[in-house]
């Protein structure tokens, strides 16, 4: 693969898949910058710099890795280096395209300069201190900037139908790759080979790439939280923690199911029903204007009570969409409120040294009618040996 | 997949399958920090903040994804979330580990602003904004901060003896898995199901991963030299670009191939020889020393002499190791010189609006006795109807 700028750098090879691959109609597009506007206004930002390539895909349609955008009141300019050139007139919708054979924060500065910005918005969140001191120089004071990392992420957040039916079909693809897999799920297989098999399925029907490094971690590995597929053989009585999710036209999903490799004895099924019920007062809780640390609590509650609080070691679950983690977060301290049109996934679990762990994680729609699980896979896979 | 921090959004997913998976012995970690502090005092640095977490696994072993690690003189510290303090202890080679409820800069900070640290060497290529601007109101003056973010793709760019044999054997699973892909290769398959065939046998032959979207362009969408692969199918007379890399052991390889389906006709004839000498030319002109500016024209002349320079849209090539793209850029202005153990691409490519693209990619170790490809797949795929 050829060489992407320094600019880039930051963008993840998933960022790269999770590029829309189906251009939205152009009101879509018309649409998310309106609601661009009223957020500026809110902030009292005269415009938004927007440096994130994920951000500019949904503002805009263009799928380039590298560009800089700048939204203000009467004008939408991207700029885009010579590679880029022929894709964003193709793909970019509202904005004047303006080639750069300079860097990027240098041709913007050009323009910057001229304008009276008042406060302008950048994203301190994923610009680099290399770009926000070259963005500071080339300002040279004519504006004021405002760290306003969180305002897309706000934005992005809350999803539209056409997102919504896109999550769907990943969620789908998701859930009917892991159960054909199950098929072949047995002791002395590798957590590598268990973990190529899906990521085949997935792919074969449809996928453009898994939305992250499929994790298969079995017996006293499933204890880490963050373990990777090894080498590892599956043997008889290891619980086996299986963590993956599709892209689908550039969205995510986000799954996580526990296997047992025999007749689970009373141990892990007590350990198991308290996730499992965990997971669904976590899903339970999930309603229009409900604040994020509730839903936490909802779920963290039933491990609490069941004396296994402690090895419940992360958070209940976080946004899914472009990126398989985006706002709103659900912590213990997440005070933002959870909305209508909001994807999340609730994936209580608890890690047991020497011993494995357990998750179960869906991806979920907070809809109108309830929250609605777009990741229905079945949720007790015992495997008797 | 469960959350992870802020300060991890920027770090990939490939960089979260790049961690090597493997340990190498503490010997080699020494070494690595022995040149690391040889590189400071070149630089008049007192120390450096190390925040990338792929950074901190070369220096330390630790393969956590997040961390903030600073390295002086005299003490080395590891800064890590609870998740991590565990894995850490394990994993972690020379260097203090402190575990760190609040955020890793305020942690960091505490103990920063009790040293006398003169000048005090961060990242400013990864680091974000937020980032920085928290240092610098942490430090409150106590260190002049200095960007330093090439300091460390410096040492990575240079590859020890492990790190080569490893890339070896990443070369090798790219190779097999792209010969046997070929079996499939017809008119009828789509672009995506060929990337899905070649990943799964990666996968199957030892790959923890791809080290990229594998890319596949067949006919006019070859022209895009970024194009992902669609569901478009191979068609009779389609030059397809087939642009793929194992992950072994945390470490990548990256080759390109271009096929035909039919008997190539004179003109795709010439162009397909052209870029073939080009790459040629690249790989021999790679020697110790010598300027990476003279390796991109030593590929770009062969094509401008062909009357095809203008569409050569990208630079020749660039490092590959941890990560798929890192140190030394192969570019028109690269005036750092290829040294004894670098690892690049030479991957010269033609893109014709409309009628295709044609690219030659192979990852070349810059070895003693010359040159070695390291992806010594067969350049030459015509397949007759």
């Amino acid at each position: 693969m050829h060489e992407r700028t320094m600019e880039e750098a930051k963008v993840s090879s998933f960022l790269f898949m999770a590029m829309p691959s189906t251009g939205a109609p152009p009101a879509t597009f018309r649409m998310r910058r309106q609601r661009l506007q009223a957020a500026l206004e809110a902030r009292k930002l005269g415009s938004l710099l927007v440096t994130y390539p994920v951000d500019i895909a949904y503002l805009t349609g263009f799928r380039g890795s590298a560009g800089l955008a700048l939204f203000a009141r009467s004008e939408a300019i991207l700029w885009v280096d010579p590679r880029y050139t022929l894709q964003a007139h193709e793909d970019a919708h509202g904005v004047e395209i303006v080639e750069t054979k300079r860097g990027l924060v240098e041709a913007a500065g050009k323009v910057l300069r001229k304008r009276s910005l008042g406060r302008l918005g950048f994203d301190d969140a994923h610009l680099n201190a290399q770009g926000y001191l070259s963005l500071r120089r080339v300002l040279g004071g004519k504006a004021r900037l405002v760290a306003a990392g969180d305002l897309m992420p706000g934005l992005r957040m809350i999803k539209g139908g056409e997102e919504i039916a896109t999550m769907r079909a990943a969620g789908r693809v998701t859930v009917e790759a892991f159960e054909e897999t199950l098929g072949l799920v047995k002791p002395g297989m590798s957590e590598c080979d268990l973990a190529a098999e899906l990521d085949y399925r997935a792919r074969r029907k449809g996928a453009e790439g898994m939305a992250f490094e499929t994790i298969v971690a079995s017996g006293a590995r499933g204890a880490f939280p963050h373990a990777r597929p090894s080498r590892k053989l599956l043997e008889e009585c290891d619980l086996v923690v299986v963590d993956a999710g599709a892209i689908i036209a550039g969205y995510a999903a986000d799954m996580t199911r526990t296997l047992y490799l025999g007749k689970p004895g009373n141990r892990v099924r007590k350990l198991y029903s308290a996730v499992l019920e965990a997971q669904s007062q976590g899903i339970q809780a999930l309603r229009d204007g409900v604040q994020a640390g509730k839903v936490d609590s909802a779920a963290r509650n039933v491990l609490d009570k069941n004396g296994l609080g402690r090895y419940f070691t992360h958070s209940t679950g976080h946004g899914v969409g472009m990126e398989v983690h985006e706002a709103p977060r659900l912590g213990k301290r997440s005070k933002s409120p959870v909305c209508l049109g909001c994807v999340v996934t609730i994936e209580p679990g608890i890690y047991l040294e020497s011993f494995g762990g357990i998750r179960i994680e869906d991806t979920v729609l907070v809809g109108a009618g309830g929250p609605e699980i777009l990741t229905p896979a079945s949720k007790t896979h015992w495997f008797l040996a």
